[in-house]
This record gives structure tokens, C-alpha cells and sequence, in this order.
């Protein structure tokens, strides 16, 4: 059923050519998702300034290139995830304040400012292997509006490292733990704080790490309370997590 | 947006107090899951004589004698699967000419007549010990509005007994391959046919099965094509798949 | 035992020179593999129209030409399935009307002419990743005579835009669900359908995605009824076992 | 050392008794875990209405007895997780006002009044199976401070009934998504919200779903951004996880 | 067709009723299952002396009952294997000759008598907690005519005790060698050795053994060559395999 | 202990320069692996004709030169399996009679007569993808003495292939069955005889195959009784282990 | 060979009735595990105070009682481990000072006193419910003559009461490190320490824990250097291997 | 707090500018790590000649550089594991000395001589194919301060070869078992000696090796007692291990 189609019936009703109850049972069987797919979208037109995202792999340079041109033309912000260097070279040309994140291979396009947040969100990671999808949660908080601050290479083989800046975390509101290896740091994170946690085991590691599974079980298992996991290399998903939730405080800050 | 308010706002538009533009919004933004939920329901209720299914673990006693009555009120037919013993003892008394399968672990409680097709199923089945599941699928099946036929312990270690009973996987419309251990019989079988077989991998074996884990893989990797795997031991979603299957076949042979 | 032989023993039958009875142990222990043989031959033959299937790993280029040449003399129509871009250069100077179809990975050859079915299979896709996966299921069901629809792009994040297709789902006779990621797309695609629906895990993810593995276990525990699953990244089992479901429809549509 | 040790040396820098380098030199050297520790516990504190918690597997009762004991000194409001009826039986004795929520597994001892947030946690829940553990959350989110709200048996298989209540997503704070099988609640509720979600999957299904790993996978590749995943079965971790989060809402709201 | 209807055939023939041609082929159709199966089973008569076996679990007592009373009929020998006592019992009354044996879990009566092969079978095994396993196929292999040894609590932990033996393995004609815990057993018999080595890995151990799993893989793996494994803890798999093997060494000595 | 302190030993003895006794001591303390290892080596001098082989992975080509030019000095045959191209070109200057075998990755030097076996092995696969491994085995067998035949591409997948073969199985005394995807082959081969089965799986096949381990563990769960398994795409240990078996079979025909 | 034989041998050789070099050749061939077996006892007896070990599981109670009397005959001390109660009342009979653990599910029989050693093991333990398996590897260090000390519930959700105690790590020779859930402590243990660190993961946990796995793989992965892994839930093997190091430490300290 | 500000607080008490409670209180919460972090510091220091090391997995060429530049100014030897010959190359003109361990994979750089032990590790390892692995374990134990030898090519196909050897493990301290395929030799060696052991999987193997999971495995549920396992193709973390416990057994034999 079109708006042109529902229209028509709503002059029937107003004329008197069809009965209420009539009406009623055709609209009750009117194919609603038309409906509610134009009132999502405009739900989110009102998040103006969030980007839309992209998730760049499986998807060719062609499709890559038109859905940021798509994009492009309701003036939304871009974050385009896992994004290669090739990537970003193909679609350099689209706009002049293209952006690229090398580390986080994050690509981003601003169309509308972002409102930085008051709370602030703390990337914790464990080894210098773990800064790139660090950087990727860092990149996405940030473009997703979030205040966001670095505290790396602070893994739990030197303890002493994290204590000294126990403070960093004490001054955040939420805590993004990244590590890979046995993925101890979310437990020691969680330990020390009684913020809400966001644990990203990575790949890094060989052997019995089996591509990031040793680090995931022990950030599923945390002894520590208070830690919500993401996928293996999920530096995005932990950002966007974050965004949420610092979202939550600002909106119920006011 | 209850029936009520709906009527009350195609009141309003027949009288004229309110705009058409302006319903077409409320109408878009209005809940659509309600109208949605009811639709569906209605949808439902035409396929009479589909019955009601259970699924019985981790519902207690009074959850499924709760859920039964329910059922009973509306008069459709109830299949409650993997159903103990225990079960049928508790709830036995709900009705009269409730009926129990015990190699199925199943209840059947028919208010409806149910119509039974044309087309068949045939269930194949590997050993003795794979009969129970095989049992579930074909009660489901034949609670569903299939006609069944059964082929048992025609297991591809004695591959001849499989041979004899060509004619019957000939003269069905829809195999259901039924087998533990290392599951080669859905192979065997979709070489042996042209028809949708539909695998079921049972628990049935020790060590390296891995609890029916052998039997998975190989019919997922069945190097016979036209093979659809359900769970482990899932009787019932092989006898539910194929009755759609039937379905399909009777409703397009009007 | 040739054919030769078989006439010259029921030869001797007629004359009289060996007793029935030893006629019957001799025919008892026949090697039954060859009449076996020639019989389901035979009975293929009757199947025209069908391709025959190449499964391309694994093979090297003359053994896939070879295999081609040996069909076309048959003038059977001919599906090569998983088939790189590199081996339809090497095989398409084999016939004048070769068709490569890249996403599907596919090669057809068509040497006699396809009926299509009235039966509709649609296929569903979760990302836009997930597209060569879907899109060799379409080119193999429609190869074996289904019109297949798609409907791309509709996964379980935007739930909206799967809603808002229902009627698609409704329309055709069996549906094919692919996704990646979680394969959600399977249990609400099931949960929306009466119809028989085949999912199709994709590998398409990463981390605790294990290669599709998250996508398959999710779909062979679907908490809707009715769905058979292929292995992952298997849409041509999937566009198969959609070409026997539509086949059975067809047929007993006469 | 002591603070009477630190007092000590601090009076023999006053008085001249040592020299301040000296002191230095000690105090570089002091065991800080002990100061670390009595910070630590000061301020726990100051989170005066926080229970403490205790896990009961692999404790003995009286283990149990005196760990709730020396609490009840203490003050603190107790929350004692994964404890079974007899258990309860056990300890009930020690205090007039315990509470046990048979469902939740969980024992309660209010010391501390508890201050209610304005904002809100919706615990989602797929199955009637799913519950025990979607009331965990729901116990240990309500103690720990959270309003909570439920909205159960509202699985993927029949999506209208949780469409039918996104305005209940909407109105929270932080989405709890509890369920089995295939997990794919966690994916919608996700689609559906821009909220935090806190996804468990539940051990609930059989087979191929080995004890909940199908809809762990399933959650930590969801196709929906925001979800953070705990462990199987781990109701008490969602429930604590989203209870920082409406903590750090509630903080930043003042 | 049976067999009366194949002699109907040939009469035709012989009386000039139907073409030859035509009978060839009615012969090339017919059901050759049928005639395949009595081939088989009258190839089976012929092995006279082998029992037929009865693989306990999954089957209720009546089943097996039946089973062993339409054997006893033929006259065969008879081996029911994962027998625990209860079935034992419950079965004794059917034969006064019948045998247990409870470290094999294994029944066995004996209708023919068996001729003990001159080439022998040697079972090794680990540990004390292997006997269980190594018994098993030490009666499977005895009661299908085997000569058998053992060689008992020969672990790799004590080399020397294996070693000191070594004339015992070189005077068998096969090896089974039975182990848990990390089944290296199989590893240092097949290098001792030139003989062809069943492994049989046994589910002994705790922890990472995960049921068997770390000695089934180490026997795959092993670093000697001429080793076959069975499935976990399936000594009869390892005693049957030896006496087919054995069997070809009598066969060929005649 | 070199053998010429052992003669000064004894010369001592016999000059009686040494008690008895005190010879006794010494040589139970001598370090036994010296002689054991003489004699062992001894023992393989015996079997003549036996090439000694060479698993060419992890080792680089100037090692396999290195063990290449030791074994001509000795006059032995040599097999060197996993040979890829590459090394056949490094070290076909060794010897003029140098065979290469590039589908069995196998490389071969006579230096010796290989005597035939009467006894046969056959080796049976699935699909033309498979003959890689099937061709390891088949050369493997071969060089060590073994009269072996083939008979490929008879997957179950059409079974009457296999069927119409049966009489080449009964033929030999050992078969080996190699087959990847679900690896069904094994068990109806087994089904089909009494002659030990030796298993290979191979990682032919994509998806659940998981490289191999569904072929594998169908394998190890045969339904068939008389099956070894060797490791996955392992033709060499199956070619080895059919050899030691048809060696024990000649041997004992004497 | 026995003492007697090899008498005979060297008795001919000095009276000259067999030649030195056919002397030499059968002391080649003698079976030398023999003698081996002889020396590897002899040098058993030096380490006096050392308990003989029985691993209790998969033995009978009649079996390890007869394996008890017999050590007993020896004079050596026993120790039983994975003793269950039962096991010990059936055995308390055999000694009178026999001592149990039931925690460490350890007996103990003293024959000899032990020794202690001036180097200490620490036992650390993450949680309250590690502290049976810590307890095992305390009982069998301390039986086997190490100096332990514990230092219990200092897991890494409270860093500070392991950083409080620091000193006594660093008072240790041989750190042993046992806990369950995500393992971390052994990483934190082995970062504070450059002592050799047994870490010991145990099956405490649930869910994604799968029975110590994540313990297991995180401890395997850990960051910090100088970690060695025992068996899940092993104390045994850890005590038993913290023996070993502290046995080298006292007997290089002489 | 720093050094300066503890300082000024102390001077502040002498003065009797500041109360003595009240110093206590800023003492209490002065962040201990920073005081922690130097004490450890300091800690290091006194092991002049102990290497620094760095993991090169991960890092960029630049981190490195960065990394080895600043160690080299604190005179301290450098020990790069896991080191490319790329690697090698970019950073060899930093150090006139440096070395490179191709096998090994490592790169040393001596500033402060290395004190060797009288204490000796033995590297024993199974084929050619391990030698990578143990030379790692060899070089890291080396710079580190053992005296370290080596015993290859000993896996238990020939145990002989082993047995050979076994005064070499009697005259070491610590060994270090490294094997691939099935890691029975862990077994084999642990059972031939009473030292610690210290087992290192490698990934040598295919098919069900899996990666070093099955001698991984193998190694964990090892039947011999006192043996420690580090993570698959883990040479450094042996070598690492195998230094503390020569250390310490340096450190008590003064």
C-alpha cells in the first residue's frame, strides 16, 4: 500500500463510500512494513550528526564508491570500517575532507559537526600488536561523538604499568580493555573499576591462541563483574558499544 | 493503537475533523506491530488443523498444563514435543482422547480434523537406535497433515537392505534420512533419488562422535546434493520441514 | 555378466541345454552392478533438461574439459559450479553459447531447453556480501528449471526492510535464506513463512565467526520450525534442493 | 606496615630521628599493596548500599555461612548468585529479613536501604525456557540499584510480538537480550534500539547448539552494532554490567 | 521380483513366450536389491563360524532378546558387545551355554565351533584403566577365531617395560595398541615394530583429554608409520579389524 | 660401551683378569641402547628391499640431499613423500634412475629389485579430487612391495558405480578407501566386505568440512566393523600400513 | 636373558668354550630391556623417600589395595591421588598411620621419613573453589619433600590482596599458580615473578568456560614469560613437577 | 607523587607544616604505582646481564628500531624473538655486535656479558622438522645464562635413538622436550627422568594435527609426571622457563 493508495481509501472514508469498520480490516492487513520502514528512517533523521557505516569488506570498490555517494547526498556523516589502503585510495576523490585512519583503517567523512561528549570513554590496551584495533574503537567513539582518551601498552605481565594509571580510569565512564594473548587486561581492568567495561580480545597471538579464541573465553569468563564482550578484532563494535552508552549518560544528563 | 482508537480516528477523517495528510501521518507512525500481531493471528487461524506445538524442555509441569489449556480453549490441535513420560502422567487428565507416543515423546491432542495428503513422506532410518527420533518425525509429520511411510534399520553397512527398498524412496515425494554413527545414509539415499531428503543426524554413537557431531558434518557435507540437515536428533523439525514441504505440493496441486 | 552373456545363458534357456533352476542361481548371483547401472542410467535419461553437474575444486583444466567434452556429446545441458574466472577461459572455446556468470561463480552451457517451473523459489540475503553466495544459488535453481527471485540486502539489523517484503516471501513456494555474520536472517525468515525455507550459512565475518561456523550452528538451532540447512557457503546444495522441492511440486501439479 | 609503623616514621621525621631521604628510601619500598588495599576498601565504602556478592558453586555451606556471616557484620546488603534451594534451606537462619528468588537462584539480605534509578533496564527474553536466567539479571540489576522492567517470551519465531513492543525498547536505558537456540534476539532487539544491549545466551537447545555456544557465536557476530556479550548462561553478569551503566547515568545526571 | 516370478520368467523363455530381448530386459530392471541381498546373505552362510554381532546400546532388552533368539535359530555363534550386566541378566535364560565377560562388557554364545588361527594378535596397553578397552578386543578377536595375547600396563611412562617385551610384538602377526591419556603407546609399538598397529585411544584422563579426544589425535598423528585407528574407546572396532586382517593371513596360508 | 670395550670385557673374562660377577655388573649397567640400537639396525638390514623413507615438509633442500646421498652409500630404496615439484628438480641430479611421481608427490630411487606381492591391495576413492592422496597411497604401496590396483571416482553419490565393482574388492586382500566431503566411502566399502579397511580421509571438500575432519570423524564412527583410520589426505601411512599387512600375508603364506 | 644365562655365557667364554666375537654377537642381541629394567629399578631404590604415586581413577578397590600391599612390602611411602572418600575407607585398613586429605583427595602411607627441602613452593590460588586442586598440588609437593606455603583467594578481581603479598612470592623458589575462570592469575603471577611458575588451570566456571578451556588456553598465551602449563584441575602434576625443580635446587646446593 | 613532591610532604611533617594524620591520609592515597613501578624497577637492575626482550610479532619495523635504540642506551642486552631475516636486515646497523639466529629467528645484541651456569638445560627434539623451535628455545636459554646442549632427531618412531642418549638427560638439570606430530616424546623423556621437564608442542604435522593442537594435547595429558607445557612452537617462552629454573638453582648453590 502506497501513501497514494492510503490516501484514496481515507477520501473513501471521509466521503462515506466505504464503512469505518471496513476500513479498519484493510488496514489492519495493510502491509505495515512499508509503514514502519518510513517511520525508522525518519526516527533516524532526528540522530543527526551519527554517520552511517560501512562495513568494507566482502563488498567491491563499485559498491563502496555509490554507497558513499548515497550517503554524500543526505549530508550524513561517513565511517567506513576495515577499509584498506586501496580503499581509501579509490575513494579519495569523492570528497575533499575525506579523512583516513591508517592504523584503525577507518575512513571518515564529515558532513555535519559532531557534539563532543562531557563523558569520556577510556581505550585500554595491552601490547603495542594491539594498537590497531584500538585505534579502531578510539576512531569509531570518537566519530560517533564520544570524548575518547588512550592508555596503551599497560598489559598485565607489568602490572605496575595499569596501576600507575589507575586514575585514568577512575576518571573515565567507560572502559574499552583491548588485548590479545590470554586477554587478562579486561580482568584486571574490571578489578580495579566499577565502570561498565567493554573487553576486545585480538587475534594476537599463535599456537594455542587460535586466532583469538584464548583471549575471548577469558574475557567471556572475567572473574571481574561488569564486562560486556565484542567479537575477536571488534575494535568497531566496542567503539560504537561505548557510543551508546556515553550516549545514554549525555541525553540523560541534560 | 487499539481497534478503538483506530476507529476513532477514522471517525474523526469521516467527519471531516481531521485531515487526511494529517491521518496518513498518524497512520504511518501508529504501531504497527499490534495490527501486525493481529494479521498474523488471522493468518493462522485459516490454516485449521495445523496444530499447536510444545516444545517441553525447560517448561515446568504448570507452564505446559497452563499452555495446553490455553490451547484447548481455542480448539486446535496440540503436539507437545519431547514429552516424558512424566509429562504425559501430569498432564494426561486435560483431556480425554489426548494420545501418547512414547518412542517419540510425544503428545497429541486432536480438536480438528486432519486432513491427510496425497503426497508422502518416506522416513529412512539408519539403526535400531536411531528409531526414536525417526518416530518424532514421522508423529510430527503425520500430525502435520502428511501421509508417512517408514523404512528402518536399513542401515549403509549392509548397503543391499537400502537397495531392496528403491521402490519406496521411488514412490515418495519427500525422504527424511534419519541416521547417527558417521551419518552416510543421507548420502547414499540423496544418490539414490531425485526428491528433497532432509537429514537428520542423531546423538547415537560414542567417542569421536562427539554427540552426534560426526553425523553433522558429514550430511552437512553430503557429496550428494539436494540434502537439507537439521539439528542433532531434531525429529520434529525434520517432520515440520517436510510437511511444509507437503504442503506446498498439495496446496499447488489444486 | 554382459549383455552378451545374459543373452546367451537365457539362449541356453530356451534350448532347453540348462535347467531353469540353475539359470536362477546363475542370474542370482549376477553381477547386479551393471544392470543396476544401465537402469539408473536410464532412468536419468529420462530427466532431460537437467544439467549435469561439475564441481570444479580440485580438478585440474583438462579434467574439466575433458568431463565437458564427454557431455556435450551427450547434449546434456551442462552446470559447472565454483568455477574461477581463469577456468571459463580455459573452457569457452568448448561451445558457442557458454554463459559465465562471475558472482555465482558459474558456467552453463544449455543444449536443450529449460521448462521453467510456475513454482517460484525467492532467495533472501542478509549483506551485500553475502550476494555470490545467494547468487549461485539463483543461477543453480533457475539452471534446473525454477523461476527464482531475489530479494538482496534485507538482514536482521533493519529488520524493516525484510517486513516490508513479506509479501514476496509469501508469494513464492520455497525460500532460500543466506547470511553471514550470526544467520539471523534464517530464524525470522522462518518464523515469517509457512513455507519451506533452506538457509545458507555464508563465511562472510570474522573472529568468533570461525569461517561461517556461527552462521551454521545459529541456523541448525533456529527456534523456527521449518528450515533445512546446506553446508556454508553452499548455495549451490541450496539452489538444488529448491530445484527437487519446486520438481515435486511441479510434478504433481499435473 | 601498619599504619602504626607509617605513624612511627612519620614521628621520626618530625623529630629529626631520620632523615627525610631516608624515609624516602622506606616509604619507595613499602608494601603500597597494604595502602592499596585500605584505599580500596575505603572506598568500596563509600558505596554504601552496593550488596556484596558471593558465587556459590564449588562452596562448601559452611564456606557460605561464614562468608554471609562476616558480611552481616559488615553491613552490607548480600547477594548471594547461582544458589540452590538447598543452599537456601542452609543459610536461611541468619537472617530474619532473607529473601529467595527460587527462579533467579539467587539469596538476598537487605542491610542497606537501596535508592531506586530513574533510569530504566528492560530485560528482553526469547523463551519460556530462557527465564531462570533472564530473572537472574533481573534480581541482580534490581539489588544492585536498577528499575527493571521485563518483557519475555518474545523470541525471533514470531517477530510481531516484539515488534508489538518496541515503545518498552525505546523507554529504557540499557536493553538486557536473553535467549537460546540461535540467539538471534540479540540481533533484532540490537536492530531495533540505539541503546546499550546485553546480550546472554542461554545454554536453552540441544544438539548442534552445544550448551550455548551456537548463540554465543551468534550474539558476538551480530550483524547489529552495540551489543556486548557475557557469558552462557551468565544472567548475574548482565545484570551487574547494565547495573554500571545506570550507575554512570545516575552519576552524571546530578 | 522373487524368485517365483523369475522362474515364471525363465519359462516363458524356455517355452518361447517372450522374446529373449524382452526378457534381458525385464532382467534389467528387475529388482536386483532383492536378489543382491539373498547373494550377500548366502555369502554370509559361507563364513560359518563368525558370530553375528549385537551392538548393545540404544537398544532396549526385548529388542536384543529378539535378536538373539532369531540368531540362535540360524545356529550362528553369537557376540553382543557393550553388554553391561543388567542385560546380561536379563538375557542369560536363552542360551545354558552363554558367557560373560565384564571387564569387555561383552556376551557370547557359541552355537559353531571356532578355529583358533595360528597367526596371532597381541593387545598392549597403557594402563591399569585401559583393561576395560584392551578386553574388549581381546574377546572380540578371540570369539572371530583369533589367537590372542596380552601385554598389559606397558605405558610410556615406563619405557623399559615395554621394551623388556619387544620378542612379544615381534612374534605377533598384529598389534592393537590401547591407550589413554596421551596415547603415545601407539607411537613407540609402531616404531618397535613392522607389524601392521591398530591404535585404539581410550577415554582414560581428565581435563584436555576431553573424552579421549588428546590420544585419538596423537594416534593419528603419530610419528611411526602403519598405524590404524579406531574410534575412541572401541576395542571391538580394533578386534575385529585385527581378525580381518588375520583372517587374510590364514586364507592366503592355505 | 663400543663393541670394542665389550671384547676387552670379555677377553678380561676369559684371561680371567675380571670375576664374572663383576662382568655381570658392568653389563647390566651398559648402556644398552648402543647394542640395541646395533641390532636394530641389524634387524633392518634383513628386510631388503625396503626403502627407507623420507617426509620431505619442514626440512629444507640441502637436508634432503644431505639424507638422500647417505641412503645411495647404503644401497638402500628410497621413498621421499610431500615432495612438491620443486624439490624432484633440486635433487634429480642424484641419481640417474630418479622416478617422480608428481600427482602422488612422490619421488623414487631403485636400488634395489622390489619383489611383487601375490596378495592385492585395491585402492578405492570417492571423487576425481581425491586421486592426489589416492595416488600417495597407491605409490606408497607399490615401492613397498605391494601388487596394487585402482578404482577411483565411485563416490556414494552414485553408488551403483561402486556396486558394479564389488568383485574387484573381493579380489584383494586389503582395501584402502580414500574420500573427502562426508567420507561416506569407508563405511559402505566396509559394508561390502570382510577384508580389512584402511581409511583415509582428505580435506577435499569446503565449509563444516573444517579441512578435512568431517571425512575424518565419519571415519572413525564407521558403521562398519573392520575400518583403521589414518590422518587426514595421509595416502602414504595408509599405502605403509597396507604393505605391513600384506607382508605379514606373504610371510605367512611361506 | 636372564642373570643365569648371561652367568653361563661369560662362564663359556672364560673357559674358552665359545669364541669372544660369537660372545660379542649374542650380547648384541640380548634382550637388553632386561637389564635395563634391572638398572632403571636400581637407581629407583637411590631415591629413598620418594612416595610411589597411584592414580586412582579407572582402578578398582581391590586393585589399588593390592597395589598398596605390595609397596608396602617395599618399605616405600604411597602416595594415592584423586582419592575419593570411599576409596580411602576401603584401604584405611592397610596401614595404621595411613593419612587423607579429602580436600587434595589425597592418601598418604609414611614408610620413610622426607626429607624437607630448604627451598620453598608457593601455592597460589585465584578463588575460594580452586582450593581442592590447589590443596592436591600442596599435599603431593609436600609429600614429595618440598617446603610449601599457601597463599589462597587472591584472584585478580582484586589485585591488591595478591600485590599485598607480593613479599611472599618473592620469598618462594617455585611459584604454583591454580585458577579457574579466565586463568589470569598465572599471568599477573608470572609478571610480579622471575621464578618458574606453574600455572594449573581447573574447571571452575561455566558456559564458555568448557570445563577449564579458557583457563587452559589463557594460561598457554600468557604475556608473561616463564610460564609452564599442567593439565586442567592437575595439582598433582604441578606439585609433583615443582618437586622435580626444587630437587635439582637442593641437590646442586651440596 | 613524585620522588620531589614525597619530598616536600616529608618536609612538611619535619617542619610541622602538616600534621602527622593528615600525611597519613595523602600517604594512604598516593598513587602507590608510580612508587611500585620504580621499586620494581630498581628490582631489575640488580639482574644486569639479563636481556631485554621483545616479541617482534605485531610491531613495525620503525617500533622496533625505536625500541632497540632506547635499550641501547641503558646497556642492557637485547634479545628480539620471533625476528624476520627482513627484520634482521632493518636493524642490523644499530649494533656492530648484533648477531641473528636464522633458525632460531632471533637477534641478539650483547652490551653486558652473559655469566654462564654450571647448571645445564638439554634441548631434545623429535625430527628434523622441530629444529627451528628448539634452536629458538636453545638461543633464548642461552642469553639468558644457561649452558645449554642439544640432543635432536630423537623422536620415539626410534626410540632407540633416544635411549641412546639417556646419560645426556641424567647429566642435565632441566630439559626441554620439543616435538611435533603426536608429542609423545614429552612422555617418553618425562618417563626417563626425574628432572623437570618442559614440554614445547610445535605445529610440524597436518591434517588432524590441527596445528600443534594434537601434540599439544598430547603433552597436557602426558602419563609421565613433572612435565610443564608452554604454548605450540613456544622455543622462547621454554628457554625463558627453563632460565628461571637454572637461576634458581644457580642462586641456592651459593
Amino acid at each position: 500500500m502506497t501513501e497514494n493508495s492510503l490516501h484514496a481509501l481515507l477520501s473513501d472514508v471521509k466521503n462515506g463510500e466505504i464503512e469505518i469498520a471496513h476500513a479498519i480490516e484493510q488496514l489492519k492487513h495493510l502491509p505495515f512494513e512499508d509503514l514502519g520502514y518510513a517511520k525508522i528512517d525518519h526516527h533516524r533523521e532526528i540522530r543527526t550528526g551519527y554517520p552511517e557505516v560501512i562495513f568494507c569488506p566482502g563488498k567491491t570498490i563499485p559498491q563502496i564508491r555509490g554507497i558513499i555517494e548515497s550517503i554524500l547526498v543526505k549530508k550524513n556523516n561517513i565511517l567506513a570500517s576495515r577499509a584498506s589502503e586501496e580503499i581509501y585510495e579509490a575513494v579519495k576523490d569523492l570528497a575533499p575532507n575525506i579523512e583516513y585512519y591508517p592504523e584503525a583503517r577507518s575512513i571518515f567523512i564529515q558532513q555535519v559537526e559532531i557534539r563532543k561528549s562531557r563523558a569520556k570513554v577510556l581505550v585500554v590496551s595491552g601490547g603495542t600488536s594491539d594498537i590497531p584495533v584500538a585505534e579502531e574503537a578510539v576512531v569509531t567513539a570518537e566519530k560517533l561523538g564520544c570524548t575518547v582518551e588512550r592508555l596503551y601498552d599497560v598489559g598485565v605481565a607489568g602490572i605496575h604499568r595499569l596501576l600507575a594509571n589507575k586514575h585514568r580510569i577512575d576518571e573515565a565512564q567507560v572502559v574499552i580493555a583491548v588485548a590479545g594473548m590470554e586477554g587478562a587486561l579486561a580482568s584486571v581492568v574490571g578489578g580495579l573499576s566499577d565502570k561498565p567495561v567493554i573487553a576486545v580480545p585480538t587475534s594476537i597471538g599463535y599456537g594455542a591462541n587460535f586466532g583469538g579464541l584464548a583471549a575471548l573465553l577469558a574475557m567471556l569468563n572475567s572473574c571481574a563483574s561488569g564486562v560486556g564482550v565484542v567479537n575477536i578484532d571488534n575494535g568497531f563494535g566496542a567503539g560504537f558499544l561505548a557510543s551508546t552508552i556515553i550516549r545514554q549518560i549525555e541525553l540523560n544528563a541534560k
